[in-house]
């Protein structure tokens, strides 16, 4: 057979040439912009001059600093298709963080969106590598600011030809993209994704989620967001029509009336969103989701009413997955089998509620602490370990902290969960927050739900903290509802015949006035666990 | 991004593991035979430890000369996931082709059909790379035989482990098959498949025509036929319910009665059965379609009021594909696109006879006479060139016919068609029966189906021959409906406004009783210009 590369390329230009009367669709406040896969072809060729034309040749970085729309999807295609790597950067990180990950990805040009600008400007000084600087505007005109070497990207790909020989003798392993995690320790960690990553992973999410030329996708991911699952390329890969909401993404009246009108069956998002979404629902707000045929979610669990109210209330069907930015990032999907439509209601929704089985093209092993793979039995936990041709062996420039990820040729995931006999796997835990009392694990994500059960209890955070004789022991945080009164005793004893095992049981209680959250909304144990460190938090009541 | 090969085994363990319960049936006269994947995996495992005590190893070819059934699919992943290399063998091929092939690929065990043994039997001394036979048997009896070392496949793998360690240490650009062109001019030439190929291919087979997990299969195409199309490969990677008909594939009653009580959605086939197929329908047989979604045809074109009747009149959607053995083999399906719901019947039907779109992953070129890519106007005529990880690069072990097919790194298929401005393909004609008269083209297809409109002829059959003028004019061979009165004046009347332009006419026509066959039925044009070179036929009206 031959030895063709799997490269972006390929697939652009068929689906330019073959599919060139497809649309696009950006969304802006002003109305909708309309193109299709012909015109956008040629504004991608168009970029790819202008890149060369500022010097941008294969390896280089450029980065986006971009909402989701169509000039954004002409850098995903343009940039990898030159030979280039796109920097999709997370315009949401504290500045600190933003200049890190610009700088270590060496990004040559900066393309920001007019509307984010506002981000960059008084960071400017400390990006080292940057050399231009290029605003995605909808309004052409180009922002009054103290940015030198600023051009409009309509301006800069405007006179160029709109063909473009795209070279075919890239290596499939060539670098395409690069995402960098929004860290919970240390400076964010980067992933470097490849052609032949991009590519294989696209197709299995077509036949995963069955997404063909028919549909429409809407994109609600972030495009810096893990490739916003890849479902930009998997829409080219297909010829799908592709819709991209830009700004409006966070306004539920315009995202329903984009659904409805633009037909989209496809789309993906994070629970906040949903979240989001369901509360406009529950108060009435329009919507016509009879266009849509499937909707994943991933990032975070959806907790079961809400999954049961948006499809059975609402018709919107909603699909749970699995992945991180390490995995580009599809792992596994939440999707019942063919021979399962005899399940009950209850069986059904604790499939719905798992993140699934594993897709196609990867390899999986649950690894209990004896370092044995689990046994499919849905009760043993161990930990996710995966491989496969669109999982990162290395951060990047970050041999350290790769050493301990990567070792021994799996990506360690750090989720703690079970699998059942039929392969759905429902997480856990994440290692780091397990606490292990006697060699034993402890959830605390199923310690926390448990006691915020309780009527009294707001919130609920747990942390291991050192015991001379059980290693570690779960220390219970906990914010009492306003006018409450709860002591140690009385959770004890509202936990006593919930738990798993009677040493589940926190033997330390501390009684905190809210928990600390990370900057996306979660329980900041780390800052929990600094917090007892230092001695400013302590047990009420040691056994 | 791991360096992580695309291999069979990857696919495999996850359906085996994850679809345990998915069932694969085999059809046999006196019934069927059902297992599920999990059973499936064991068997194939046990093949596994059975090929390493015959000592087969990584690279060695192992011959299948099989019907469609479920010992067959097993060799279909056991023998490429051990490292060695499956030749499906086309036992409807002349012996000396039979004898050829399997010395040519060096196949060291044959596994062969109880019912296909006497194909073989005799061709045993002129085996010389053989060194064991397995029969495939559902009777459990080893046949009366004069081979040696000859074994039932059952007792083969009986008593091995079934569990067995395939390894991941191969590389994807290993071959995983081996398949020969039923060749019209000299031996059958050899195609290798690699792993990548295969599960490129197969990714794409389940995208193009929407495969996944709730498909039924029934595979209609033989395995030896390039890898069945690559369906049982799909099907496996998608953990789809697979349905091997054997030698009932010929049964229409039979067939039916399968897809209806296996709830079939998907198969494909060639026209052959189609044709089968549509005298048992149109003799009132029993038939209910209402399960099936997707039938794929390929291998030569259906006429249209076949394809009509088909969907019209029996609601059996078939949609036309192209591809080749050099092609694992898909290269284009004759699907609409979505936006094209509006169009009338006739435009509708315009595409669904075409051959279609290029899939997603190949590259494309349709070269005309002067070098250049034609227009996407749907007139201009180039031949099909094709790039892509499933195209082949060379025949094997046959630098010397590998040299013209695969000049330049394309594949040129010998096929010449049109491509519309939509991108669907039409076939003209094969380039070595296209007649070359004053350096413009004549598709001897176009050619003979004119005069076979004329009421009293049944055949006609065109081919090129020398002219001292024009290079070369067409020589009309034609057989004239019995009792019937046709002569080469009432022909060239017949055409004059029917033709493209009056230079297509023929100026010879040679009137003959029958025209001559190849093995599977087409006009055996080489034997026609061998009459013709040999003087034993000739005009009977030279302009």
């Amino acid at each position: 057979m031959m030895d063709y590369p799997l490269l972006l390329r390929t697939y652009l230009i068929r689906t330019a040439r073959y599919f060139a009367k497809k649309e696009i669709v950006s969304v802006y406040p002003e109305g909708a912009f309309r193109y299709n896969y012909g015109e956008y072809y040629q504004r991608v060729c168009r970029l790819a001059h202008a890149l060369k034309s500022l010097g941008i040749g294969r390896g280089d970085r450029v980065a986006s600093i971009a909402l989701n729309d169509h000039r954004h999807l002409e850098l995903y295609l343009g940039v990898p298709c030159c030979g280039a790597v796109l920097h999709t950067v997370n315009f949401r990180l504290p500045a600190r963080h933003l200049v890190h990950i610009i700088n270590h990805a060496g990004d040559r040009v900066v393309f920001v969106d007019e509307d984010l600008l506002m981000f960059i400007e008084p960071l400017k000084d400390q990006l080292t590598t940057v050399e231009k600087f290029v605003v995605l505007s909808h309004t052409g005109t180009l922002p009054q600011t103290g940015i030198e070497n600023i051009v409009l990207y309509d301006d800069l790909i405007g006179d160029f030809p709109d063909e473009y020989d795209f070279p075919d003798d890239l290596s499939e392993q060539d670098p395409a993209m690069i995402c960098y995690t929004s860290a919970t320790t240390g400076d964010p960690k980067g992933v470097v994704y490849s052609h032949r990553a991009i590519v294989l992973h696209s197709l299995t999410v077509g036949i995963t989620f069955g997404a063909g030329e028919s549909d429409c996708i809407l994109h609600i991911v972030p495009m810096f967001h893990a490739n916003a699952w890849c479902a930009p390329f998997a829409g080219l890969i297909a010829g799908c029509k592709q819709v991209l909401p830009g700004r409006e993404v966070i306004n539920m009246e315009k995202l329903c009336r984009m659904i409805a009108d633009e037909k989209v069956t496809f789309t993906a998002g994070v629970p906040t969103i949903w979240m989001l979404l369901f509360d406009y629902l529950e108060k009435g707000g329009w919507h016509d989701f009879s266009s849509l045929k499937t909707i994943v979610s991933g990032g975070a669990a959806i907790p079961l009413h809400l999954l049961k109210t948006f499809n059975e209330k609402y018709n919107f069907p909603i699909k749970q997955a699995y992945g991180a930015t390490e995995t580009t990032p599809l792992v596994s999907a939440a999707l019942p089998k063919s021979y399962m439509t005899g399940l009950s209601d209850k069986e059904l929704y604790d499939i719905r509620t798992s993140v699934g089985i594993l897709v196609m093209g990867l390899e999986m092993k649950i690894v209990g602490t004896d370092g044995a793979e689990v046994e499919m039995d849905g009760t043993q936990w161990g930990e996710i370990w995966l491989r496969g041709p669109w999982i990162a062996n290395e951060y990047y420039r970050d041999p350290e902290r790769s050493k301990d990820a990567f070792a021994g040729g799996w990506y360690h995931t750090g989720d703690v969960a079970t699998i059942d006999s039929e392969g759905y796997i429902r997480l856990v835990d994440r290692t780091r927050d397990l606490v292990k009392s006697a060699g034993e694990w402890i959830s605390s994500v199923d310690l926390e739900n448990l006691i915020m059960e309780h009527p009294g209890v707001a919130e609920a955070a747990i942390i291991g903290i050192p015991h001379p004789k059980w290693q570690e022991r779960p220390l219970a945080c906990v914010s009492v509802v306003d006018g409450q009164s709860v002591t140690a005793d009385d959770l004890k004893a509202f936990l006593k015949d919930r738990v798993r095992a009677s040493w589940w049981i926190p033997d330390d209680f501390v009684f905190l006035p809210g928990i600390p959250k990370t900057s996306v909304g979660k329980f900041d144990k780390r800052e929990l666990r600094r917090l007892y460190a230092e001695g400013e938090i302590g047990p009420v009541n040691m056994a």
